[in-house]
C-alpha cells in the first residue's frame, strides 16, 4: 500500500503550542514524539507499508523533514494551497499512481493517536485486501461516548462475511455530518453509527472514476495535473489544484461511490483535536490531572498544565476542569470542556493584527 | 500626630508577586504606586500629621527607601525580627516618645486600601483628639458583608455625644476573632459589630500603663528597650525586642485596656488580602474582569489577569471566578474565591525547598 499523510492543515487548535510555523501534526504533544513521526512510524511498520508520500505546506516542508528526514520509502509531496481534502487527495494519489501504478493508496490524517499499533496493521492489512478488489474502505471508530465534534458513518446491518478479517467490514449506508447532542446519544444507542476516522483505503483508478461520475469538473483537470507533476512545474500544478473544486473527500467522493465500506477501528483511536484530549495521551493522573514540563496542581482534578517555558513553574490551586498552556510567549487559559474554542482565540488575535503571537 | 506604619510582615498571600524579597506592602498592586507610598501619602496629607516612622526588617529596609526615601517627616526603624506586633508597636512608640514625649501616635499597616482619604484624614483628627485626652482609638469598619477573614469589634449601643465628629465613636464592648460563616451573618445583621482594620491611635504613656498591668514581663524590657535606642545598639534592642511576649497588640494590649473606643470608619478600606481582592482597587470592568498588563479575556466573568512579564500575552477563554499571575518566572492559576489559600502554595514550595520562585 502507498500511504498518505495529509499533513498541510492548519492545526490552530492547539495555541499558544501550535502556531503558524508549527501546525498541531509537527507539535510533539506528550512531550516526546511529534504526531508526524507517530503516524510515520505507525504506518512504516504495517506489513503492507510500500511507501510514504506526505502532503505538506510548501512553508512547513523544512519542519516535516526536520522531523521525518526522506528516505527510500518515504518523500515529500508539495501541497500547492489550502483546498479542503478532496483537491489533496486527489494530487497524491495522482502522484502515486505516477510510480506505482494502480496500487492501493491509503490517506491518513498527520496528527491522530492510534494506541494499538498492531492491531491497526492488521485493520490496514484487511482494508488493503478489499480495495485491491475494487472497494473503497473508510475506517470508522466505535463511538464511547454521544460527541459531537466528529462526522458518523452509518453502516447496513451485515458484515461482509470474511472469518479472517479482526475488523468487521460493513458496507456504509451513508455519511452523517457533526450531530447535535440529542442526535449524538441516538446514534450512540442505536449501535449503527461510526465515527469518521478520516482514514480510507482504494485503488487510484477507483477514486478516479468516481470523481468522474461525481465531480467532472475537477475529474478533467487531472491530466494537466499530471503533465504539472510529470514536468516538475509548480506552476502548472498550482493552476490545475486551484481550479478543483474545495470539497471534502467525503462529500465531493465517498458519500455517494459505489462500493463503499466501513472497517469497524478498535484500535485506541483519537485525533487529539483539541487540548482537553490530552489526557486520552494516557498521562493523567488519579484524580484526571495532567502535567507537561514544569507544574505543580494542588487540590485539583481533571486539570491540565502544559509548560515549555523551562524558567518557569506553573502552579494551580484548587482548579477543575481547567487547562493551562505556558509557552515562553503567550500563556492561555481554558476550561476543558470549552478548549475546542481556542480556535476562536487564534481569530481573535489575528483580527487584532497580534502576528507576533499567531 | 506621629505615624507608626507597621511594613515589617511577610506578605505572602501575592505570590509569586510578592517574594522573599518583596513582600505585599511594597507590591504596585494596581500596577501604578506600592501600598507602601500609598499609605504614606495618606497619612503625610493628613492635618494631623507631625513625623512618620516605619517599621521594617533590615533585609527590607533599602526596598523601602527606594520606594519611600527619608526625610526631615520621616525616617524608617528597623524591626529585629518577626514577633507580632504588640513588640513591634512598644518599639515603634517608645521611639516616638524619646523624640516627641507623649505626643498621640498612630499606629496603621502598610498594606492597606483607603479610598477616600479626606474622610479618613477627618476620623485621625477625631482620634487623635480623642487620643490627647487619654482614650484608646481604634478604627472600625461597617461590615458589608457576612467576611470571615477579619476580626470584629463589637461596640456598645451609645455612642460618644460629640456632634463636631464625621465619625461615630463608641466605647468598645469587646473584640472577636475570625467568626465562621454563620456567625459572621449574625454580626452583619446585629449592626453592633465592626471589622477590625488594625489601626489605633493612644497616648504613649496610656499604651506603657497598659502594658506595665497587662503585660509586665514585656513592660520590664522596656528600659533595657530604650537604652538600645538611645546608644543605636542593635544587640541590646534585638535582645530585649526577642525576649517581649509574641503577641498582637489586640490580644495583649487592647482586648482589656480601659477607655478603649471604635471609631466607625467609611472611608472605602479594604485591606486587600488575596489576590481576589485587586477587583476592589476599583479596575474591574462591567463583568467583574480585572486585567493588568498584558491579557485578553474572551466570554469571561469576573476573572482577573495579573501579567508582569511583559514579553508575553496572558489570554483567558470562558472563564469564571478565577485568577491567573503571570509573572516571569512563576505562573500562578486560582478561583478567586480560594484566593487566600495561596499561602498554602508558598508552603509548598518551602517544603520543596524551591528557593527559586519564593
Amino acid at each position: 500500500m502507498i500511504e498518505v499523510i495529509l499533513a498541510g492543515g492548519l492545526g490552530t487548535r492547539f495555541w499558544p503550542m501550535s502556531r503558524r510555523d508549527r501546525p498541531k501534526q509537527f507539535l510533539e504533544l506528550d512531550g516526546e514524539r511529534s504526531m508526524l513521526e507517530r503516524t510515520v512510524e505507525r504506518l512504516r511498520s504495517s506489513p503492507v507499508h510500500e511507501h510514504i508520500v506526505v502532503l505538506v505546506d510548501r512553508e512547513h516542508l523544512e519542519t516535516a523533514r526536520a522531523l521525518v528526514p526522506e528516505a527510500d520509502d518515504l518523500e515529500y509531496l508539495i501541497q500547492p494551497s489550502m483546498r479542503e481534502t478532496a483537491p489533496a487527495v486527489a494530487l497524491s494519489v495522482l502522484h502515486s499512481e505516477m510510480q506505482f501504478d494502480d496500487a492501493p493508496v491509503g490517506i491518513f490524517p498527520a496528527d491522530h493517536v492510534v494506541e494499538h499499533p498492531e492491531r491497526f496493521h492488521r485493520a490496514l492489512a484487511d482494508a488493503e485486501r478489499l480495495a485491491r478488489e475494487g472497494g473503497i474502505v473508510t475506517f470508522g471508530i466505535e463511538p464511547t461516548r454521544a460527541e459531537t465534534g466528529y462526522g458518523y458513518i452509518r453502516r447496513t446491518n451485515e458484515p461482509l462475511g470474511d472469518s479472517e478479517r479482526e475488523h468487521r467490514v460493513y458496507p456504509v449506508e451513508s455519511f452523517v455530518e457533526k450531530p447535535d447532542r440529542s442526535t449524538a446519544q441516538r446514534y450512540l444507542e442505536s449501535g449503527d453509527y461510526l465515527w469518521n476516522a478520516g482514514m480510507s483505503v482504494f485503488r487510484p483508478s477507483v477514486l478516479f472514476e468516481e470523481m468522474r461520475r461525481q465531480m467532472s469538473g475537477s475529474h478533467a483537470r487531472l491530466e494537466a495535473l499530471r503533465e504539472g507533476l510529470e514536468h516538475d512545474n509548480p506552476e502548472r500544478i498550482a493552476e490545475s489544484y486551484e481550479s478543483m473544486e474545495a470539497v471534502s473527500l467525503d462529500r465531493g467522493v465517498l458519500e455517494s461511490a459505489d462500493d463503499l465500506y466501513v472497517l469497524g477501528l478498535d484500535v485506541g483511536w483519537s485525533d487529539i483535536g483539541h487540548w482537553a484530549a490530552l489526557s486520552e495521551l494516557g498521562e493523567a493522573d488519579g484524580e484526571g490531572n495532567v502535567i507537561q514540563g514544569e507544574g505543580m496542581l494542588l487540590e485539583s482534578r481533571e486539570a491540565t498544565i502544559v509548560s515549555e517555558a523551562t524558567d518557569r513553574t506553573v502552579v494551580g490551586v484548587d482548579l477543575e476542569d481547567l487547562v493551562v498552556v505556558d509557552m515562553p510567549d503567550a500563556v492561555l487559559v481554558v476550561p476543558r470542556h470549552r478548549a475546542q474554542r481556542v480556535r476562536k482565540v487564534v481569530d481573535r488575535l489575528e483580527g487584532e493584527g497580534r502576528d507576533e503571537v499567531l
